[in-house]
């Protein structure tokens, strides 16, 4: 294993806004990006949150996202909006979209909010549980602007890997989280099988014939990313486990996210250079279907009645969803955010271009 | 194989019209129970459509769903509404909730329709494609009142089958649609295998140990149903597979179909004759997003792509979501809809049961 340093999350917040103010990001985007970025870091999803940076860097580099966009509502009615990001890091079109949808549909029972000519805007879970800590049912997706998943039955990658969040408000326990992307898989997680040497479990990754692989190290270029050709396997994994079913799912995310908003679908592009991505937001105000305190007190009995359940191995209980992020968060609140080595040097790297003082080692 | 007989569509409508006549339907819900049930026959999901009257026939005579509900609009905005479906069965209730929620969506861009105290209601894509027929956006789910789905690491079944279906208009293809439940394979698949005498694969079934399941006879009770304490697992299959997402799936529906209108989680309850059944609709009208046409245009770009891939095995075409079903109409509008013996038998029964003529023999 890699050696973990451990950031405690004011580092972490502190280094994001040195960078971001370096990089001369619109003063109102900072601390809604950093945000987003930091909660999801503390909340373990390390492949979305200060993981991205070395990235992000790149694309402002080659002048692919703009530090001070103009960013706009182009369409609007009191229940729907369209946000064109202007070309702006994700995180913070997106979290002006979720709190329009939030605003909308506390006033209208409900809202959905679109962006197009966005960016990658970290974990899709991060907006669903702004929706959920106001009291209201929310859902968030993304397109993604690489392809990955591989539809059952073809050989090469058309989707990407077309996360869907969801989160609803309990009355007494954390919110009901889900956030997952629409492959068995995310590459990050066969990335891991690589560093650790692992064979491949039949049903996650398959070759440019269509066939699967079980040697990790063949799907990847040398450079973490997935060999030219190379795909994951929508959830199911196999056509005998209903990998259709993935597929299908990760296909109503493109329409909700591509077609909806109109960003492009990276299917049938040749140069993602010129993707830009787009995002589905959704809020539901349970109010406008039931009675002060009823639904939240409900879904609190369905959390209560998962985490009772017999575990069918006592060393590994029943979890209910949004359970691993709690449990990350509290422990990472305490202890910091763990940082491998090799993210460790290139945020080195990343400080060094932006010219700011490298903070993490502490 | 059982022997198969073909039934003309018109046929198996008017074998359901007098059947509901008989059982004393109120007369406006009897054309819409028909068109829906009928609908699923034709696209080939046999086991929500004539497949289901020796159930329904069941729960009548148990006095479990009534025949002259009375269906109310309890809750309503502009957006939203939350109906009671006065103990009916579903496909009425359904339909109404379906329409209403096309109609608001025509007129503010956007809404989302529940209902309670509802029953089964047979497939739900075909409310989806009511919508997209329409030219908008549809999402309907149920929840399900078997325990059949075993959350990851779990024992014993939680959730019922808790279908997704979503469908959105395209502009020269016909809708994209996917009607999936969120386990990993239907209980009727498993009992295909039983009849077939195959054994079952590796993640479908789990036993009440939590462990899978390779002898489909195991899991049944002679009468066609899972064993007791046998159950499906979530779409994944297996936690290698990230069965979790499947389970986060489920969790979800529940969430919007039994929390949001009213309805009990059944994963919670001993009795489940006490269980009714709550639904969820939504639906999104993408001229509030987008210019005329546009999005439909784009969802067929994206549907002509993936009908172009190169598949794996060149016997078996890279289908789009939809396709199977409008493969099975376009045959069962020609050559009728295949009834299988065991059926023609119990629906044989049903008819003298309720004295009116067997029409399906012909």
């Amino acid at each position: 294993m890699t050696e973990l340093h451990r950031v405690p999350a004011e580092t972490l917040r502190q280094q994001l806004r040195s960078i971001f103010v370096a990089w001369g990001m619109s003063e109102d985007l900072i601390e809604p990006t950093v945000d987003v970025m930091a909660e999801t870091d503390l909340r373990g999803i390390d492949s979305h949150g200060i993981g991205m940076m070395p990235l992000y860097a790149e694309l402002r580099s080659q002048g692919r996202i703009t530090m001070q966009p103009d960013i706009k509502v182009v369409r609007e009615t009191p229940v729907t909006a369209l946000i064109d990001g202007g070309n702006s890091l994700g995180h913070g079109p997106s979290t002006i979209a979720m709190k329009l949808a939030i605003k909308k549909a506390k006033a209208a029972g409900l809202a959905a909010v679109t962006v197009r000519r966005s960016r990658h805007y970290g974990a899709a879970g991060a907006y669903a549980l702004m929706a959920a800590r106001e009291g209201l049912i929310g859902l968030a997706s993304t397109n993604a602007g690489s392809k990955a998943i591989v539809p059952t039955r073809a050989k090469e990658p058309v989707f990407g890997t077309n996360p869907i969040a969801f989160a609803a408000p309990a009355k007494n326990n954390k919110p009901f989280v889900i956030d997952m992307a629409t492959s068995t898989v995310a590459v990050g997680k066969v990335k891991l099988a690589v560093y650790n040497d692992k064979p491949l479990p039949d049903g996650w990754v398959v070759d440019p014939n269509g066939a699967g692989v079980g040697n990790a190290a063949d799907a990847f270029d040398g450079f973490g990313r997935l060999a030219e050709g190379y795909g994951v396997t929508p959830l199911g994994g196999l056509a005998s486990l209903s990998s259709h079913k993935g597929y299908g799912l990760a296909g109503m995310v493109e329409i909700l996210c591509s077609m909806l908003p109109g960003a492009p679908f990276i299917g049938a592009m040749d140069d993602k250079s010129k993707h830009h991505t787009g995002h589905f937001f959704l809020v539901i105000d349970p109010s406008a279907f039931r009675d002060e305190g009823e639904f939240e007190g409900e879904v609190d009995d369905m959390i209560n009645h998962l985490r009772g359940l017999a575990p069918a191995d006592p060393n590994l209980p029943v979890l209910v969803p949004g359970d691993p992020e709690d449990l990350a968060y509290a422990d990472r609140m305490e202890n910091g955010v763990p940082v491998p080595e090799m993210l460790m040097q290139a945020m080195a790297g990343v400080c060094r271009d932006a010219n700011v003082e490298f903070l993490l080692r502490g």
